[in-house]
């Protein structure tokens, strides 16, 4: 991923054509959208599955997480987890897997999610990241029932320098299956981001490995999107191996479980109605696993903080 | 996997390929039979091997399921534990992994599996499934110390309009390594069978994921037999994603368990001779996973039921 | 794998292509040494990575183990853990992996490990495996913070007949975090060479499969040394399946542990100070897994002994 390079959207790509080749067995349509753009829907009108979720996660991360499900009976009622592990981290969860890009356009909401964002630099997050691709074409990931209006796809275009005919826009509503993996599988990013949140220098961040209970997803929207929220901050957990100053990894092992944040407490869904569906009043700092493992390179201790809240598991995920 | 294709049986004639290249790695003997047809002795004069075990599943599942071995302390004294995981579990499981052709002859007495199956096409519950496909190759899986005789050869290649020579059939007894691993693989399909028994509707099973411990290997074919089915029925666990009603999959749920079985609580080998061997006349409600999780993609509600049984565990796999 | 093929080295030579073409994402370093060895530095000036860790020990197994991490949360404070699985593992432990050519030359000390050792033949070891290959180019894993001097190419060239620039040598030293995962990784190795100072027939042993804890890596080079080996010693887990007597079985259930061991009880960094840095002073029946399980193929039996100490492991691993 040497910068300049097109190493994370050449993953994206690749792992897009194995989407197409295999759609039938990953039960998700397959279209060209009115520019020429590739559209893939992955839980809209198509059914989707746990398999495309997890592709879709590949694809998020530009090929540079593992991720996988697991069975872990030591995880109570919800034996079934998604696990992310990546060497790259930063890369693959900040640069490309965030939802950080906003693609929204009339009453058409969604935040962009996959490598384009590292072409379209367009985030204040990539002048802290300072890495940028240049590639052939790209995949967008979107968090939604439609796919994007012609608006977004020039949007798109325009940010990349990439004709819509290039571009891969792989869709799938929260409720549905593959996004419920898809968004469980942020377990390791929502950690990366609130340890940026916190000014935790990135480039301290080594190696990063997590996991989450896979919910089942929920036809509500609301129900749906406290369920994947809860699975992390109340069930995820997050290993992170960093550089630096020792005592800068303990400062960041106790504030980053989500129990830190000023909403813990209450499932997702609640605290989402409290602030009345305006998803940036809440505490961003809720967004992070519920137990965190930080280990400090510099002097080998290892810090624990947070655990999983096995009662509001319960209340939230059935 | 187009209704027509040769999805599943052109995916088990590649991972078949891989096994004869890997021959000796696996332990496994490949040699060529009178009527030309390919022979795989995974476990039968040759020793095998889980790995052997591991690929005969995949080849039974038509390459439609993810099986692997993993570690889960969670799990007791059985910390190995074989995962499947598939989201085409209908296909995987019954067109494909079920154990449902009787491929008996004299006193050759086997049930094929594989993908053969949805070319012959010659069993009842292709009739619900209504899958097909057409191929040049095929692959047939068999629970069995010895070779199909040319009866049996000639008795598949009549059914799928395949030449011998372009069979390839796979063999192990229940007592090998590779037959111990390729029949607690079964821990899902046993769910979707059971299921079709249940009368519910198997295009409403749209996802599964299930877990077994490993037994020891028995040299004792009755033990082997009884160790590799309760694995299953007292160590097993499933999760289902169901389509349609809600109150279907509650009713799943509840059914669905081993222990909802008339002849629950005593070890497989014991049950199977009080019947005097009769496998026919025990329950076939007794084949499924002991614990049962099913998700109601209607409500997003799910329904627990059962539970591994440690005692019998202790009893049966030692 | 015949005796006399490149199996073990051909497998570890294309494994070693995937670390140069990945060498930016695992952050390794590639060069060429002054006797046109190539040198691939994965910990020492570079910082290294977990993904080259595991690729490394796929490379000191020749290819034949499956390597992967995997969250376990029924592992208590460390539920990062590396799994290892072989259905050959005498030849990717012990005619692979095992750390046993001594590279050592005035100041240097290293043990070479991998499959160059299948070539070279100088460890007795080779007269009880008789496994000898010949290939083309070899990969040499070594555990130390400097790549080996020109007098230690020019053993391992005129040893194994190949000219330096088709030899490769892995280094990266015990602080690392490739190494620690490396070293981790030989918990089944470890089983496997334990076994043999026992006198358990090598040929006798089928299977294997194992985990233990990834412990956090230290700066620290006795820490580091004392973690990685407790994380085996008193956190590991091993399952052998094994041909021959049951009762020679039951004997090896009951003489592998760690806790046999007379110098069992104290973590590994201070018993290695008590023997004054002496490695050859420590008893070599310490080095095996906590907790084992054997399985006699002979009787289906299944033989348990040792288990994890976990208090140790907080006092070691932190």
């Amino acid at each position: 991923m040497k910068n300049g390079s097109a190493f994370l959207n050449d993953n994206a790509q690749n792992i897009a054509e194995t989407m197409v080749r295999d759609a039938e067995r990953l039960r998700i349509g397959v279209s060209t959208g009115p520019l020429g753009e590739r559209l893939i829907d992955a839980g809209a009108k198509a059914q989707g599955s746990v398999e495309a979720g997890l592709r879709m996660a590949e694809v998020a991360t530009g090929g540079l997480a593992s991720i996988s499900t697991a069975v872990d009976r030591g995880s109570g009622k919800w034996p079934f987890n998604v696990e992310v592990r990546s060497s790259q981290p930063v890369l693959a969860c900040l640069a490309s897997q965030y939802a950080g890009w906003n693609l929204s356009s009339g009453d058409y909401f969604a935040m962009g999610s996959g490598p384009v964002r590292a072409l379209a630099q367009v985030e204040p997050l990539f002048s802290t990241l300072s890495y940028k691709e240049k590639a052939e074409a790209s995949v967008v990931i979107l968090e939604t029932s439609k796919a994007p209006p012609p608006a977004i796809v020039e949007k798109v275009a325009k940010a990349t320098g990439l004709k819509p005919e290039n571009l891969t826009f792989i869709y799938a509503p929260t409720q549905s299956m593959a996004a419920t993996v898809q968004i469980v599988g942020r377990v390791l990013e929502v950690a990366l981001h609130k340890a940026n949140d916190l000014k935790f220098p990135l480039d301290n961040i080594v190696e990063g490995i997590a996991a989450a209970p896979i919910p089942a997803p929920h036809p509500d929207f609301l129900t749906a999107m406290g369920r994947t929220n809860d699975a992390i901050i109340y069930g995820g957990i997050v290993q992170l191996l960093v550089s630096g100053p020792a005592k800068e990894a303990r400062e960041l092992a106790e504030k980053l479980p989500s129990s830190t944040s000023r909403d813990y407490g209450r499932p997702f869904a609640e605290i989402f109605k409290h602030f009345k569906g305006d998803f940036y009043a809440i505490d961003p700092l809720l967004f992070s696993p519920a137990e965190v493992i930080v280990t400090a390179l510099e002097t080998g201790e290892t810090f624990r903080h947070g655990g999983r809240d096995v009662a509001m598991l319960e209340k939230s995920l059935g």
